[in-house]
């Protein structure tokens, strides 16, 4: 645990979504900025699959986070006006309890006897979370990739806990094509003999298979069109042997792999990808009826990308009218990024814009 | 051998592109319709990665073709008039020679021995297979995919050879994003255990290596959206192990997987999927220039899908304009399949009409 991370203490037992639960549960979580008087300016922050709560520097840790630049002093979530949270997501790897963590009726790790984990799940562990500091209601639920998900989760089940919705680059549910780059990227952990049923350890690290599941999700991460202009064919190499690394795409791969090989647990990555294939907002209304109706939600930005591959615009467009349907004043951007579905951390100026912008209109 | 399949015998030795050679090499072939007097109705048809020769049932195999809907008395390439010659690969292992044939002088398979495979040494055994039939022109030569490479490579290699061209779904050269997916598929294989640096056997297959390399081939054969219509999300099955087979595009995957882990030799795969990395046509031209000028090439019809992520439709746009300005009387489609990469071999009625119009119109 970093010195610099909060912890929050889940109530116990914990009860999962789809059963099972644990005790001793917590939440590492990081904050920026205060809450005010009022308690009325509290924006909740939830992340991407492999993200952790560290998404800014701050006083007790001035390493830059994974949005450091839309989170600070006079950037687009000014921390001199809003109450910022982070908590790493139930059932990761960094710092919230999750299946590599002990289980303290064994003391040994839960591994695959870790509850069924759901987005639902990491939504009301983070809304218990805002309600321990003291929020009865936030001003806004932001969340981009697997976060965009868990902010519906939290509005479908928490009505009025929210009065603001940032949704990026996510969907109501999983396309099928989405689903299978995930359900390959858990294959490769799975099937490498050091993941030895969830047995594995720091000295026998399925690392093959991290290193296959990050380059397979890597295909779904940017773009075709950026790629085309990042790796130019000239600069092949010859190499070392038969059919080794060559092309500078091949390169690039191996080296995000490498990097990304033991920053993850394992079978956390296989858990928190099952979640997003689970997910299905709409399975919360009847056939034709709209599931996001009297959530209590006055106003949205939904934002997604023209080159994502993995949450496509149609996803952004059906809850840009669901939301439009239930009387929310919904706006709905796509824009031209080229960085596919990473663009919200890459394309800075766009995303810092729409976002400062949101928060201006909803600030009133 | 399948008996239905004729030989041709390349010369010996043969040379390769880029270095080594082979004797007794054969390419595997079929044909359909006869090679009228004038010897100019010829019809060449180079195919994709894992197709073989066999692209319609003839009077010696009654076996439907891989594009069975296209070839034939009176469809769209009608063998009352044409006559057509399709052959497996040089380098593929459907009849034709390849490092899983043996080779004559040790008496042992080449494995990785076999001379590195390019799609220039696929036309240019092609053109020779065609010479041997007593073809001194094509009237077209049709190229799918890879054989969309191989068709660029003997048109850059050997100009005046064919007079038309139809090129489908493939590019000047490989995207990144294409070489990606393809190289992940050829890790697939290398690391599964079985593979054993190529000295695997039919006891002990590379099975999960080769199912593996399929599942992430087909991430880019079809498309998200075509997905969305095929895989309804309430379908999940409760699978039968952790994390086990459960949403319907896992077992759609899973059964295209097993169905062709032992149609293909693993170090065919390689080689041929290397092939199309490695072609780059404008290679061909001092940068500026168009490789494709003075290749003698009256027309071309050259399509692509808005929906293929595989060969995108700025690389069908960019030929067509490399042949306008070669003088060349090029028509570019991009259809609306949703087929993706795949839809020459399922839509039907778009691929076979426009086929037809393109030999009408070079028929005069």
């Amino acid at each position: 645990m970093a010195n610099y991370l909060r912890q929050f203490q889940l109530p116990q037992p914990y009860t999962f979504y789809r059963g099972g639960y644990i005790n001793q549960g917590i939440l590492a979580y990081e904050t920026w900025g205060e809450l005010n008087e009022q308690g009325n300016n509290a924006i909740l922050l939830l992340t991407g699959l492999s993200a952790d709560s560290h998404a800014a520097s701050h006083s007790s840790n001035d390493t830059a986070g994974w949005w450091e630049f839309m989170i600070g002093t006079n950037k687009a979530i000014n921390t001199k006006k809003w109450f910022v949270i982070c908590a790493s997501s139930l059932g990761s790897c960094k710092g919230s309890t999750g299946p590599c963590s002990q289980n303290p009726t064994t003391g040994n790790p839960y591994r695959f006897n870790f509850p069924d984990l759901t987005v639902e799940d990491i939504a009301h562990s983070a809304v218990l979370l805002c309600q321990s500091l003291g929020i009865s209601q936030l001003h806004t639920v932001i969340g981009p990739s697997m976060g965009g998900m868990t902010a519906l989760a939290l509005i479908l089940n928490h009505p009025n806990y929210t009065r603001h919705l940032i949704h990026i680059a996510s969907g109501m549910t999983s396309p099928p094509f989405s689903t299978a780059i995930r359900s390959l990227q858990r294959e490769a952990i799975l099937k490498d003999v050091n993941f030895n049923q969830g047995y594995y350890s720091v000295d026998s690290w399925p690392e093959e298979g991290m290193k296959f599941a990050r380059k397979i999700g890597m295909l779904s991460y940017r773009s075709a069109r950026e790629w085309n202009e990042r790796f130019p064919r000239s600069l092949k190499k010859v190499p070392d042997q038969a059919f080794g690394i060559e092309f500078p795409v091949e390169s690039y791969l191996e080296h995000h792999a490498n990097r990304f090989v033991h920053q993850f647990d394992p079978i956390s990555y296989l858990y928190l990808s099952r979640s997003m294939d689970w997910f299905n907002g709409h399975s919360y209304a009847a056939k034709g009826q709209n599931p996001l109706i009297q959530k209590g939600l006055e106003t949205a930005l939904v934002v997604g990308a023209h080159t994502d591959l993995l949450f496509p615009t149609d996803l952004q467009e059906t809850i840009h009218q669901l939301l439009l349907g239930s009387g929310c004043d919904s706006h709905l951007t796509i824009t031209d990024s080229i960085q596919g579905h990473d663009a919200f951390l890459v394309d800075k100026t766009t995303f810092s814009t729409l976002i400062e912008k949101q928060l201006e209109r909803t600030s009133q």
